[in-house]
């Protein structure tokens, strides 16, 4: 504390992300980042920014990468926002959309950044409880709200709510925002952004990090409504004129080109997953149904923390969350079939 | 304006960077990129990034690029803030530092981002006017203020304030926060962080889109007393985890690392500087005395605006602020001696 700080700046309580240690040769299974690399394709046009070009400012709007992911999905470019990775884009949003009088909604079980947000920019919410099973109960949102935002599938469950729930959701709150966090839709899911057209209060966030492997380069989005997308542009321009840099820009909107390596790399994830899930209830472990590239695992008898920290004397990180629901659960990235099998040696 | 946007979305006022035009062939002299590329070894530290690493989040708290700032300055790495170029850092300082009782101060002609981050997070401010030579006087900033920011040089203007002077400001308000914002400080000021071992309240802004010609890549940085850094890594970690990628941190790095090439570039960027006022001033103009990559220029009889038109129909492009003590005065970016020579011929 020092005099010298905002008031607010004593009363917060940052993020904390999972550690990204320094020491090779570990099976790092504890951020979900892609066990295999970006598209080369990406690789190359990154390669060709690396140049005298530097010298000059980016693009502000980034709009070579914005028509990349308005072709991929069939959108204009003014449903799209792109930000330094989905958390900035997150952090515009619970600015720009979600301060008004009645409480955010979100999952008591989802991204731990969510109540971070609230503090740093004032906003009150409620968590609702998953139910028994760790899933999302439609019914639940019907209440007064600023907004609502979830995990789709859920983070750290790994659980998917199906788009005619989601759509539910939309439809029961037509004067608030509802914003599904795509981070990890590739992976089994169905995007909400088929409803944008339809509902002007439907905001999907992306993310590079995840699906395309570029967790390194820090690209996320939103796609919206052009009232929504205009909210979003208005405070990053009053925020940071130019967000993404050259590199970023040309490797992103290379990986949304690249449709070919993005479905042979999901694809691969997706049977690795299926792959780990049977190998870990083999071992006795209960794991949640994952969409996700993830799983959220327990077992009857053995500690999770303990288990956690003997993976990691054997060069395994995995991540454990010490909140009361999901305390005895392991949330373990899907690796390569190879890391997989490090991990079950070492259970 | 949409009943979905926070009541702060319609108040705002964004910030207009300079033209970033998609033609070639133009002599670019708007927005005060430096002439010459980067450092060849930062390409290369850059080109090695560019790997399936990027599948893996980068490091969240930039340590490679702090140490290497740290180095630079003399300085430890708690002195040390990165951001995702120095407009970030300047938004998570108004946030962090800025928002006590009485109002901000800052020179009525300067960065024109500052009032834009005012409105963003709620500031009051007061504006304090240079004096008939567009220099800012110490003993105006000697009232009661939530803070203190100026641009050193400053800009548009390039004027120089001497450190003593800048020290004075520091020792003047001992309870509210005082940042120099050296973007440009390496084409001829000394930086304020000589003093931040002896003031708590000097915080020092920096960018490595000027001096070391990477604005294409974004990255920024402060420099201050550990707590001061520790309100801004707090707002950070609140917002965004991993604003740096690994790309940046690493050619960030080998920028401060090769001195060589920095001591050459800026000084030949200061050398066509005092070529170019000296051209300016044989065509009539008047020229403040700039320490900065830009000159600031007014003619007795030739309207600026229409000067700023029809140099970009001969393919310059300057920049004009419709300002009103500043209007008739056309900001030109320090290009290099035939880009200059491009300016006066188009004259």
């Amino acid at each position: 504390m020092s005099k010298f700080w905002s008031p607010l700046v004593q009363r917060l309580v940052p993020y904390v992300p999972g550690e990204q240690p320094k020491i090779n040769n570990l099976v790092k299974l504890n951020t979900n980042e892609n066990p295999y690399g970006p598209s080369p394709l990406a690789l190359e046009a990154m390669r060709a920014q690396v140049s005298d070009d530097l010298r000059l400012y980016p693009d502000p709007n980034s709009d070579v990468l914005k028509h990349a992911v308005a072709d991929y999905y069939g959108v204009r470019t003014a449903q799209v926002f792109i930000g330094n990775g989905s958390d900035e884009v997150l952090a515009h949003i619970f600015h720009a959309l979600f301060q008004h009088d009645a409480p955010l909604l979100f999952p008591d079980i989802s991204y731990s950044f969510y109540p971070v947000y609230c503090g740093l920019y004032g906003i009150a919410y409620q968590p609702v409880p998953l139910n028994e099973q760790f899933q999302i109960r439609v019914e639940d949102y019907a209440r007064p709200n600023a907004g609502i935002i979830f995990p789709n599938p859920n983070a750290p469950t790994g659980c998917l709510l199906p788009l005619e729930a989601v759509e539910r959701i939309v439809v029961q709150s037509p004067d608030s925002v509802v914003v599904v966090d795509e981070a990890y839709i590739d992976f089994g899911g169905d995007t909400a952004i088929a409803l944008i057209d339809r509902y002007p209060n439907v905001l999907v966030t992306q993310t590079l990090s995840k699906s395309r492997s570029l967790a390194g380069l820090r690209v996320g989005l939103a796609v919206g409504h052009p009232a929504l997308i205009e909210a979003l542009e208005r405070v990053k321009n009053s925020f940071n004129s130019y967000p993404v840099d050259r590199i970023a820009i040309a490797g992103a909107a290379a990986a949304f080109n690249d449709r070919a390596w993005f479905d042979q790399t999901r694809q691969a994830v997706i049977d690795s997953r299926e792959q780990l899930v049977a190998q870990l209830r083999e071992q006795g472990f209960e794991v949640l149904p994952s969409a996700a590239n993830f799983v959220f695992a327990r077992h009857p008898t053995r500690d999770a923390a303990q288990l956690a920290a003997r993976l990691r004397e054997q060069g395994v990180i995995v991540r454990h969350f010490t909140q009361a629901r999901i305390a005895q659960f392991l949330r373990i990235t899907v690796g390569t079939p190879q890391q997989n099998q490090a991990l079950i040696a070492a259970l």
